[in-house]
């Protein structure tokens, strides 16, 4: 592979993931990782890892409902059944990120408590017994507004950059940027997204040949989530 | 490569862009296309091809402003310099999409007129001469709400559904999935942006993998664009 490209790679074949599970574990019994990988894991599998599963009435379609007020700081916007929450990690999404998919009947899934740590502990997992450096993305199905469609974005990341900032680098004609610090974490679990599909049992995709430059430290948390404060839209 | 990955592939070399080029043909001569290919193309490159690129003082930092106003049919946010509009297209992002990067100094690069028209054709001159079907997607790099930095977005399709539809098709739990569509072009759009960075001249990106499913009729204009009147954030 010419070192400018990048590649997709699903993981499959995975088991079905339980509470207490290893996920790192799981991963790497399914895939060869190389350093320099970012591992997108979907948000699903690990919230069953970590025990995030509560049990719902499976025939009461709105029984998670309740769970979804919990969960959420702030109710941005409602209309009919659909809630548009700000969850206690700063996300803005519906349900509060709580849903019904992928999931045994009469059960559903929250966020995990803190994407980011899970996202630190894979990679300290994979490093502990593999020796090789990889980052590690939690990534979560959002829609968003004036656009039509979900997306898979970021929810947690270890070990590389969120935001790369390119700003006051120059572009090809010699012009200063000003603004672009490009979002990676987003687009990395975006093209994970191309390959796991929805409903293929594959949770987890390598993408291979990111730019060196761009691992590092920062998490979500502190680094991708707009502050309410400089927030147009809240 | 297995038949399950994808594989991200940036067009090197092309030459600068001048009104009334050939993209497709720009295109063809540097990279070698394969039936069922998302050629993914930057928009700035396309708006230099149609021509859509104004004057503007070199010296003012604020003097396309006033195209801004005029491309924008409606502002729905001000901050200090920050306008967020929406588009005559329809798209919300900042400044009417009008920047000037990579472009002459002295000069801006306003939205082509129709986005999915420009997919269209070059869609076309790819199939005339060499007799391969791909999709094309033409890319923006826009903000968002409730996140910080950007990410590349599709403004036109052609040859591509730009929401594959997963509404009611069961998940790997046998659960039946309410609304699973997901904006596969904007997710290529997004993948697209890892291989070409902003500042290496590296305006097309091939992803080719991509699940022929996904390959049929549609454009962003009437497929993506959520409704003024259906949107809960306008």
């Amino acid at each position: 592979m010419p070192v400018s490209r990048i590649e997709l790679i699903p993981v499959e074949g995975m088991p079905e993931i339980a509470p207490g599970d290893d996920v790192a574990t799981a991963i790497m019994n399914h895939a060869e990782l190389s350093e320099g990988d970012v591992v997108v894991v979907t948000q699903k599998i690990v919230s069953k890892a970590e025990n995030r599963i509560v049990d719902v009435d499976p025939d009461d379609p709105l029984s998670h409902k309740p769970l979804v007020e919990r969960e959420a700081v702030r109710v941005l916007r409602r209309r009919g059944d659909l809630v548009i929450t700000e969850t206690t990690h700063g996300f803005v999404c519906a349900n509060a990120g709580i849903d019904r998919s992928n999931v045994a009947a009469g059960t559903v899934a929250l966020l995990p408590e803190d994407s980011d740590r899970s996202a630190r502990r894979i990679r300290a997992r994979v490093k502990a017994r593999v020796g090789v450096d990889v980052a590690v993305i939690i990534s979560d199905t959002f829609g968003r507004p004036w656009r039509r469609g979900v997306t898979d974005v970021a929810i947690g990341s270890a070990g590389i950059r969120p935001i790369v900032d390119l700003r006051g680098t120059e572009d090809a004609m010699g012009n200063e940027l000003h603004v672009t610090e490009v979002a990676v974490v987003d687009e990395l679990a975006a093209a994970a997204e191309l390959v796991m599909g929805k409903a293929t049992g594959c949770p987890v995709t390598i993408v291979r040949g990111v730019d060196p430059d761009w691992l590092g430290d920062g998490e979500v948390g502190s680094d991708l989530i707009r502050r309410p404060a400089e927030d147009l839209f809240r």
